[in-house]
């Protein structure tokens, strides 16, 4: 076990919040899925943090939910990752900036272009979280009748990313040669033709940008299934995990690390980031009185319609206010209806609370003070749960300002975190290599 | 004939220039394609000068040309539009923000969304230029082997253009309520599922995002063919024209506001602005001085060739510095050709100076003093030959500053441009009315 491991932090942003109950919290920006001054604010209160990476959510169609559900959610709609993070890189200088891709519904010459650009932009901060897009609300948008089957999905995102990365090692990082006097602008010799021809793509390239600063964006994933885990372990610098408990966690964690390293890459070259909802008060009784009046904004329609999904059955005759009854098993999933049951016990959640904390967040969530975060958080990172967290924020502006005020410094006292960032790009910040160019040697 | 009429000007762009020989010029910033600073700094004295939009030209492959000509040249590669114009929106606030997307390679889902978010990053400066493309270099990018047949990208852009403004409509302007008693955020009967099934297309939306901030984007087009003037009358408000001679302009702008007229659009909904190479001197003397230095920079290798394809005849056997020799005439373009030696003819040019005037930038272009070029822009105005220009600078930094400095304050003593920017919107600075919404009243 190596104590002098670092947290890396990234933030797992929504504009108004992750949690649907959020826009109505007091003091939160409702408007921000449109206002471009919040997101900006955000960002540079998490670059002066010292924070890696401000990573952005996202879907390709409106979210397919009961509209009963879906008007109360101010998730329906938000600006598009490129556009937003381009407008974030110039009004920032050192925080990593992660787009969602998706490699169902686009081509890979326009999303290699996009990343190199938005990396050439940044000056080196790019990250491409790549996923694979099952909703098949998005598959309509797009032409598309039929979803596209699992397997079928993760092969071509493999394909993807083989001409993706081939496509950002179109130039040589020496090809631009630019010499006035002889006339040439670029040597032809340090330019490579990809003409891919697989199984689902077809790209002859070469790309029409130069290499990005790092070489390539940082790749992100956060698969979790046997394919998804191989993916990740493949190709993954870094793996947005989802795990409730330190030992799904370290199991997790293990796994891909074992994976990665049967593939010779090293146990280093992937950092593991679960996503955490970190609720900080000045007292343990604070944060969780934070935390039940954000999920008692949780609409209760809403709220109903998550908690009868999680135990498939109908939980809308229920008595809101009493214990959750007994239910009969059905063919949802056991596993989850048990953790429902384990949920409302755990905290002795009246059927409407545990209906709001479904609706709301019901994920990792670190809820208390700066001192018991940094103790929960300093157990990953030893205990080999993580590398580290995607952090969520309750509210914003609120949660995040106690995020980057009262935990980072608890954080930064033990250090356990940065308080200078050490590098110039995301990957010299994450401490991950600059990949070769697999076409040409470096200069 | 209105002589309260004011010129309407767009920059458009490359980050170096798009005269070939400007990454040679004493000054200028070969490294610009990838240099932030510079672009920022450009769309920054270009907004302090009152223009209208930065209009950034695209493609969607290493340019087509051979390789001898294609290494001497800067504009092989550069930032893709959509993230550089988002970081311009974000250190800008009055400029409008022009990005070229072609229509026959991308998904209209995508498209539209952009260009919302875009509009709203940018507080509604946002327009769409767009193309078909016909680049068969780009198809291969995108796993197309043949060439699409020009009629059938017009009549896919036709559909993609309605189903793009249809997405932009997806949400009545009043749609998002963001009541915090209610936790109403939208209200779903202001949001319209378009449902597309067309010939080319097929999209169910709604889009996710809120309607632009313009309503629609500002729709930019250059089709000078009959099918690209039809589809610009039907649905082009800025036109980027492209023509050598006023008379040539006149009948364009007679044309295209005739057939607007046909279908019931007002003269004034469309802009015509011809693309306008501009080259400031204090004298016209250094004017003309400062162009045959450009042209100078133009590497012979990459001169000849476009001389050659001009004349369709190998001219690298000529005497470069002789007067351009007579020629055989071959299949080439009758018109192309003339159009060649009466260049030569007008201006007394070697074989060498008309090769580098062929391969710098030989289309319409003012080259004098302020005052000589305010006179020409002028006569194009009143003589509804423009309602303005799209102008190229020469040479970046010092071409642009000439513009800035010199030409556009006596424009302004003139009253032929604006001093303060009208309105918030690029729309309202073109005088351009706001869309209404084709599925739900205005509130």
């Amino acid at each position: 076990m190596n104590h002098d491991r670092k947290l890396r932090l990234g933030a797992f942003m929504r504009p108004v919040s992750l949690h649907t109950g959020a826009w109505r919290y007091p003091g939160a920006y409702p408007d921000a899925n449109f206002n471009f001054a919040h997101l900006k604010s955000f960002a540079q209160k998490l670059e002066a943090a010292k924070f890696d990476a401000f990573f952005m959510a996202d879907h390709l169609a409106v979210l397919n939910m009961p509209i009963e559900a879906l008007r109360r959610s101010h998730t329906v709609t938000s600006f598009e990752p490129f556009t937003l993070l381009s407008a974030l890189a110039a009004v920032t200088e050192h925080i990593g900036l992660i787009a969602t891709a998706s490699t169902t519904f686009d081509a890979p010459y326009h999303i290699a272009r996009r990343f190199a650009s938005l990396d050439h932009l940044s000056q080196g901060r790019a990250g491409w979280n790549i996923v694979t897009t099952s909703n098949p609300d998005a598959a309509l948008n797009f032409g598309l009748d039929e979803h596209v089957d699992h397997d079928e999905r993760y092969r071509r995102a493999r394909e993807f990313y083989d001409v993706v990365t081939g496509l950002w090692d179109s130039f040589a990082d020496d090809a631009f040669t630019r010499d006035r006097e002889s006339g040439e602008y670029f040597d032809p010799a340090r330019m490579h033709v990809l003409d891919h021809k697989g199984e689902h793509l077809s790209v002859r390239g070469p790309l029409n940008i130069a290499r990005p600063v790092q070489g390539w964006p940082v790749i992100v994933q956060a698969g979790a299934s046997e394919a998804g885990r191989q993916l990740a372990a493949e190709t993954a610098e870094v793996i947005f995990a989802a795990h409730n408990t330190l030992k799904a966690g370290q199991e997790f964690f293990a796994d891909v690390k074992a994976r990665a390293e049967k593939l010779g890459r090293s146990r280093d070259a992937i950092k593991i980031l679960p996503g955490a909802f970190i609720v900080v008060g000045d007292t343990v009784e604070e944060a969780k009185a934070k935390r039940a009046k954000l999920d008692s904004l949780v609409h209760y329609e809403s709220a109903i319609a998550s908690l009868s999904v999680a135990l498939g059955h109908d939980a809308s005759k229920f008595d809101p206010d009493a214990p959750l009854p007994e239910t009969p098993e059905t063919n949802q999933s056991k596993s989850g209806r048990e953790r429902v049951y384990q949920l409302a016990r755990a905290e002795n959640l009246t059927v409407r609370q545990l209906a709001q904390r479904l609706g709301g967040y019901a994920g990792l969530a670190f809820v208390g003070t700066a001192e018991t975060i940094a103790d929960q958080m300093e157990e990953w990172l030893f205990a080999e749960g993580s590398d580290g967290f995607n952090v969520m924020f309750p509210d914003l502006p609120a949660g995040l300002d106690d995020v980057v005020k009262k935990l980072v410094p608890e954080l930064q006292r033990r250090n356990l975190f940065r308080t200078e960032y050490e590098g110039k790009t995301l990957r010299e910040n994450l401490g991950l290599e600059r990949p070769a160019n697999r076409f040409f040697e470096t200069a």
